[in-house]
């Protein structure tokens, strides 16, 4: 592994320029504001490799998300929300090979519904929802998670929009964090994946219209899923056929033998 | 649910018309061995639902797995090889929608890499393998699961294809057999997951080139499987806005407060 | 597998004995109120096998538990708080034997400090807590398992002592409820684990100052979960010298070659 | 975390003093060799902490595992086989305490018999086992796992004991390695759990008889496993009561609400 990550902000980048209101929090736009996030939070471990930070959105040619492009990228942070369908379905398939291969992706709020995350997931991965300026809580469920490193025992957010269970997504093999709404409803908040060699982590908070982005406890969460899910590894797919290890035994194909149940003795 | 399990074995049941080798093995073809088993391998457990048992094959129109036929199906239990590629991606979405409201599926030895398993998991499914007539010695790692009901320790296959790992699949939620090879491989040969509400079991031995599917063991893992895979709901997909349960405070709305960190205390 | 299940329900009888506030709620104490939800509460699925339920409690010779009770019994409910110091190691060595073997066992409450579930878990099994007469919402995080099986997709006691996060266990194999409360926290109420052969069910619920147990969707729950955990297998532990399976090579034991690095290709 | 591991390696040191035999294969004795190979084996990753390495052994005042020791130790390292019984309480207890806290641990071969280690399981962990000289092929399962850096798909030891399934374990967080044994059996050879704030590592290979922890191999996985279990954070443990994050609705406590069926909607 090299001693800096390389890591691509994707975003749809929809919000902010048709929206005044989104226009008003994030000026320079949801994918600058978060790279800034990650370039700006320093690592917590002395020693630790820095991030190298670009962005990427749906406007630019294949999403900005060219095959040498990929190749060279370490972790993929995606936001998206009103435009999951104008997202191709090669630009999926390739996503989810380098993910396999090794890539970490982050994937950030409204983006439960992105093609790659459903992709990635086999689920429909559906909650329920509820836009109300409302307070949300993050609870830490497994503080010594990378992830959950240098924050306390929660973190607050003033105004979220609400995600409420059930989450439809196969078992997370972490639940970093759990949610706490005003309104009366929870949610699995922070939620880790290994799939092929590469690591996934679903991060709640982040509905464009509040600030969320620039909260502290936010951008740290982000800085650290990014080292997180550093790849460890980069290993291709491939389904060889392997010459035995061992000498095999001359064999009959005496099929009559099939069928004689054969077990050392019975447990039960 | 009902006192009865209905099941269709799908199978693109093409090896059985083209090689006589597997002809003179399975005359029937492998949907018939397959469903045949599954009716006469009795329950184990007294008052446990009958099994009602279908085929459905690749050259039927979609495939046998129409909308309303798919509607009335409890467990789908899946064979292909030679022909993932014919399957429709309709019949795929399909599938995958069903199981995630609540359906059972068994993936069966070469289908590890059917489009609808690959679509479940999101991973590539990929192994190493070898056709060389090898002794396969299943291990019984979880013998308090149902699937594994009425066997011993291990059972044996005197002749089967090898899969080796590494398996390319998330991990799974129970790994009921791992595979030992007199070629020198191991491999996870029995692995569950839940999807949305939906069970899913993965069992690796079937090679058509071998009676595997006449072996009493394999058989009651069949059988076991499926009702270990019978649904236990049925729910439909749906990401409803939802009414706060709670009285919500008045909020001003004021972004200024965003940005401070809010934590309890330190753990550290 | 019997078809009768069961049950003994285990409680150290004491606040009821003490305070005439609990004695006001449960005038039979807790483990008859226990007892009886089991027994009134009917099965869901049609043919289920009966409950037979019995108690034990701390004041009895062995607490209740004698070997031979113990060895009849196919799942215990415990229910601890203010006593737990007092149950005697044998016993607790006892029980931990028998859900290793296959039995069930149902925590409630409190006894998540009680000797067994700590056993049983490895951990401190500690968490935050607060009695202050608050709301607590139980969230269905899987909908498809059994413990969930009649609940809506959330249930509500008015009245409950709060149990927050972070709760020392290992990761739970099923998250089944996950609790709001009134006064800002969650916390995972409803976790499943297998042991052994045995299963084990934690749910939070069910402080003595509170009428909990006569809520129709705890009693629901406890039903459900006593189903859920009643055994699959019996196996008595050992650990056998096996002799081989294959016929094992001749060896030299020429220790010379062991240091030498062997591996098939280099995957990075 | 400071820039250096502090690890303990723990010995019976038994069978090195008792047998000429294993003497000749470990002249200096075991916590020696494993010590020295925990030194030599260079970190993979440039930057990595150092390893400060020091040993303990049974005969040693408090096992050598004093409050103090502990307390300034961040992975454990445990091997023993004949003398589980005469290890104190105490230490066990200390030794779970600083676990739970945050500290690692690294459980050798027969050590899955170690008090520890059925301490922080709650299980049996029993499993077969033969003395044949036989072959051992330990498959990577995990191949991006921190624990498998470095080496290959396989690596094969020529002598080892047989262990084989099933491993009376509670279900392993990631299972890194199987074993594929001569006579015919197989093994979840490297098996990883969190439980607390701590990391554990079971590790089948390293009897006595043989040169097992001279391999290559084996050393690569040894210094891989102690800095994958080196602590995240320290945390002592704690059960405080904690007042309201939120304000609390005035209650009538009017217990007569209860045992109404509050819920949503029916999910069926």
């Amino acid at each position: 592994m090299s001693s800096r990550i390389s890591v691509i902000v994707w975003n749809e980048f929809q919000h902010e320029r048709q929206s005044p209101a989104v226009q008003a929090i994030y000026p320079d736009g949801l994918p600058q504001v978060i790279a800034r996030a990650l370039r700006d939070t320093p690592a917590l471990r002395e020693g630790a490799p820095e991030l190298e930070v670009g962005t990427a959105t749906l406007d630019q040619p294949e999403h900005g998300l060219s095959e040498e492009r990929l190749a060279n990228c370490d972790v993929l942070v995606w936001w998206g929300h009103k435009a999951h369908a104008e997202v191709s379905d090669a630009v999926v398939d390739r996503v989810q090979k380098r993910v396999l291969e090794g890539m970490g992706l982050i994937v950030l709020h409204s983006a439960h519904f992105s093609k790659i995350f459903r992709r990635m997931m086999g689920t429909n991965c559906s909650l329920k929802w509820r836009e109300a300026d409302e307070k949300e809580r993050v609870w830490v469920i497994e503080p010594s998670h990378p992830i959950a490193a240098g924050l306390g025992e929660y973190f607050e957010l003033p105004y979220e929009e609400m995600y409420g269970e059930r989450f439809d997504i196969p078992k997370p093999e972490s639940t970093v964090f759990v949610s706490w709404f005003e309104g009366g409803e929870v949610f699995r908040s922070g939620c880790c994946w290994e799939r092929g060699h590469g690591r996934i982590f679903y991060f709640r908070p982040g509905h464009e219209a509040y600030p969320t982005y620039k909260d502290a406890n936010v951008q740290r969460v982000l800085a650290n899923a990014v080292r997180w899910a550093a790849p460890r590894v980069t290993i291709a797919d491939r389904c060889p056929m392997s010459p035995p290890l061992e000498k095999l035994a001359p064999k009959s194909l005496d099929f009559g033998k099939v069928g004689i149940v054969q077990h050392a003795k019975d447990l039960g």
